[in-house]
């Protein structure tokens, strides 16, 4: 036995090499059928797929008989078991019809093929400076961190456990890496096995939203007014409908809660979006209290909870309510959003459906970068980097501020919230251009801006605003930036 | 301007230099209020831990009044400043309450804390000899190959391409590189801006589902009976009713789609799972026909259509009918499922909807991945790697079946299907155990098969049988487990 599977392994091997010698014979084109067969790859697989372009073209007509096996190879040089080969691949793959004592012909096939003119998609433009809310910095990415953690789970790791079926609940090194970073960084009160890892904010809250559409009663999810526009397409989506919660100087306001349809609440506590107030500890407190009173669940989204600059982060709420608040946090605002990873720390009769719900959606968040992260976090890379950028940015939130309230082009603009986050949100007054004019001219300056207009549940947006992003623009372009940025908010 | 930049850029590594200082140091504990203060990590972040710890587990109840800063600070040796800081914090998170002339009392907080006695989730048990279906052997990942191409990615891709906000279609560089590769190894005959990006065939499925109940009228989805169990509750979570179709020996059974509530089949035309079939010419006509009549979609669930060993593969059902026929594939069967990156050839109306259904579900797939695998299939890693799993399965697909052949444990007993994919199916004859006898006789043995009967649409499956998946073990253990594999079924 053993002594066969040693020889199988060797045969295994030549077969390798063959298969690669073959694959470096470049062939000379011959020509039949009005079609040109590129050999290239083989005179079989040439054939074919000349067959099939000539087909699918409409050059080979449905119910044009093809030229016996004999006749075909004697014309181009071939075998005749190659031409027969190709017949029986096309007969198979439905291009060809072959009857026993008739011609083989060429079938009908549904449909013509639409084919662009151009055959590629147009690359997304970049924006000379992006000041897009919510972005970091990724030039920061700590790539060297990042490559010496893939390669130590990549050869150290089972690659069972790197690349085979996953967990849905996600890894447990990251799970546990989590729990006590969470509890250190930002009070969230959990244990391993109530996080689940998720592939983004997105799927998150798509997940809780779908959880939630299947507890009775639960048709109305409450969100803040203004607030993330997409997240409310996110959320209706999954079949709810969206009860606004205005904000005021305090947070979300929380009366609407009182409609007993209303199963959920999205917040976000520690900076709202876009506003930047954080929810004073009144409104912490009557939050949980409504959840515990009907049972309803508040979903924090911890969006940049890291990043406070006047004090230390304030905590999350979830610590105040750990069997009624669903935490949600990523790298997104740390890292950088590409990396699509994310997690929840939740009550204890949350995890099992959405442990369910995110094995529906795309069976578990791929396990390489989880492992990366968690190898991140054990070594407090992730730490580190987090500390380095918070500095950072309360550098550039200063400058930003201090820069525009020095050329103050109108009275009466306002930036509002507190020390935070990746964005500062300025007001514009009577006196200013209105917001689309403003976004306009910057992008004909090659600033990406966004404005706040769509934040608002329905048309009529009560403020005009611009939402500046001080953090994506790495470091050396960030006076350019600025600069940029007051010339186009100076123009007349 | 750029002066003060540049003196700002020294004082941010100078800043983050300090921080790393301050966390190197250790102090000693110190206790009051039935509390111990670690220090660890600083003073006031020590007392405030203490405190929410305290106040969480209940031992300060609500309502107990606080002792004055200036006294907690005499006690414990620390600074005013640092207990009022610690104070303020806390009010901020919702832990204490302050009134102006009063004392600092605890606030009443919403529910208990739950933490497990244990803490931690269970890790997964892996069985000593894998023979699930569907699943490859990871332990030949091309990890030189996959490390190389993520260097490559991390040092010469821009930062922004790599870990910014990524386009929900997918990275253009993979959909360009997968159109090509899609077109010469399967026939699928596509363009870069068909192509979407997905987290795996479940998001596929999911998105493709979620995009039909938005069409009028579409209520009901067919899928072969058997099939995957688990795919039809991912089908049935976008809202849709199912409809089964037998399976025969060529491939699904189409009458069904008769029924004008169907808008959809998904199939697995290159080798049905699980009975290894291949769906014939006449039923690919015959699927393609009704799609153009009827204006349903084709979902061509491609999973393992890699791998044939007794001739060149059959191309995709989809080169038949590009406009009608949504083509599914992804690395899960090549290079291992934990990568969870997958795609989608679309009919041109159906890419908008789809992305847009992506956006909702997660924004985009992780862009690391993504642009590490477009490196390897364009520099032809993925093909060899291919190539070479081809010939290793199909050399370990003989020898399993010649070896169970040989011992015929059970006369009546057989192999289903064509010499392809990752699985044999082996039915039970009357003669031989039971299905659920022989899973958990091959349970204690360590050894992890699937049975048949869950594939079954209604709880009455008409045949027993179980799956042997020749791929997972890795090649060292190949041997013994096919010898443990003989001696169960032998078991008298």
């Amino acid at each position: 036995m053993f002594e066969d599977w040693s020889s199988f392994a060797v045969e295994v091997v030549e077969a390798v090499e063959a298969v690669e010698a073959v694959d470096s014979i470049n062939a000379v084109a011959a020509i039949d059928l009005h079609v040109e067969v590129d050999t290239a790859d083989g005179r079989r697989i040439g054939l074919e797929r000349a067959l099939r372009a000539a087909i699918r073209s409409g050059r080979l007509a449905p119910g044009t008989p093809l030229p016996s096996t004999r006749g075909l190879a004697a014309e181009l040089g071939f075998a005749r078991g190659t031409v027969t080969s190709a017949y029986d691949q096309l007969v198979a793959e439905g291009f060809l019809i072959a009857r026993q004592g008739a011609a083989t012909r060429v079938a009908e096939l549904p449909g013509s093929v639409a084919r662009d003119g151009s055959g590629s998609a147009p690359a997304l433009a970049r924006p000379r400076f992006d000041l897009s809310p919510g972005l970091p910095d990724v030039s920061a990415f700590p790539t060297a961190a990042w490559l010496r953690s893939t390669r130590r789970v990549l050869t150290t790791a089972a690659p069972v456990d790197v690349h085979g079926a996953g967990d849905p609940q996600g890894r447990l090194e990251l799970r546990t890496t989590l729990a006590e970073h969470l509890g250190r960084t930002r009070g969230v009160l959990t244990t391993p096995d109530r996080i689940v890892i998720t592939s983004g904010f997105y799927q998150s809250l798509g997940l809780l939203g779908s959880v939630l559409a299947e507890t009775a009663g639960v048709r109305a999810v409450a969100m803040e007014n203004p607030g993330h526009d997409t997240y409310r397409d996110v959320v209706r989506r999954t079949g709810h409908t969206i009860v606004p919660l205005p904000v005021d100087a305090a947070g979300a306001r929380l009366e609407r809660l009182a409609d007993p349809a209303v199963g959920a609440v999205v917040l976000t506590p520690a900076h709202q979006y876009p506003t930047g107030v954080p929810l004073r500890p009144a409104r912490r407190h009557e939050v949980c209290a409504w959840a515990r009173a009907s049972g309803g669940l508040i979903v924090e989204d911890d969006y940049d909870g890291e990043f406070r600059y006047d004090r230390r982060p304030i905590g999350a709420l979830q610590g105040m309510a750990p069997e009624h608040v669903a935490y949600c946090g990523s790298v997104s605002k740390t890292l950088g959003p590409g990396l699509r990873l994310a997690w929840l720390a939740l009550p204890r009769h949350l995890v099992e459906p959405v442990v369910r719900a995110k094995l529906h959606a795309d069976w578990h968040t791929q396990g390489l970068g989880q492992l990366v992260l968690a190898d991140l976090l054990a070594r407090h890379d992730y730490d580190r980097h987090v500390r380095a950028m918070r500095l950072n940015y309360r550098r550039r939130r200063t400058h930003l501020i201090r820069r525009l309230t020095t050329e103050h082009p109108w009275a009466g603009a306002e930036f509002t919230g507190v020390p935070a986050g990746l964005h500062v949100l300025l007001t514009l007054p009577p006196n200013a251009p209105t917001e689309p004019e403003l976004l306009s001219r910057a992008a004909a300056h090659g600033i990406a801006l966004r404005g706040v207009r769509n934040l608002w549940h329905n048309a009529q947006a009560p403020t005009q605003g611009v939402l500046i992003g001080f953090a994506a623009p790495p470091l050396h372009t960030w006076p350019a930036a600025v600069e940029a940025l007051t010339a186009v908010l100076g123009e007349r």
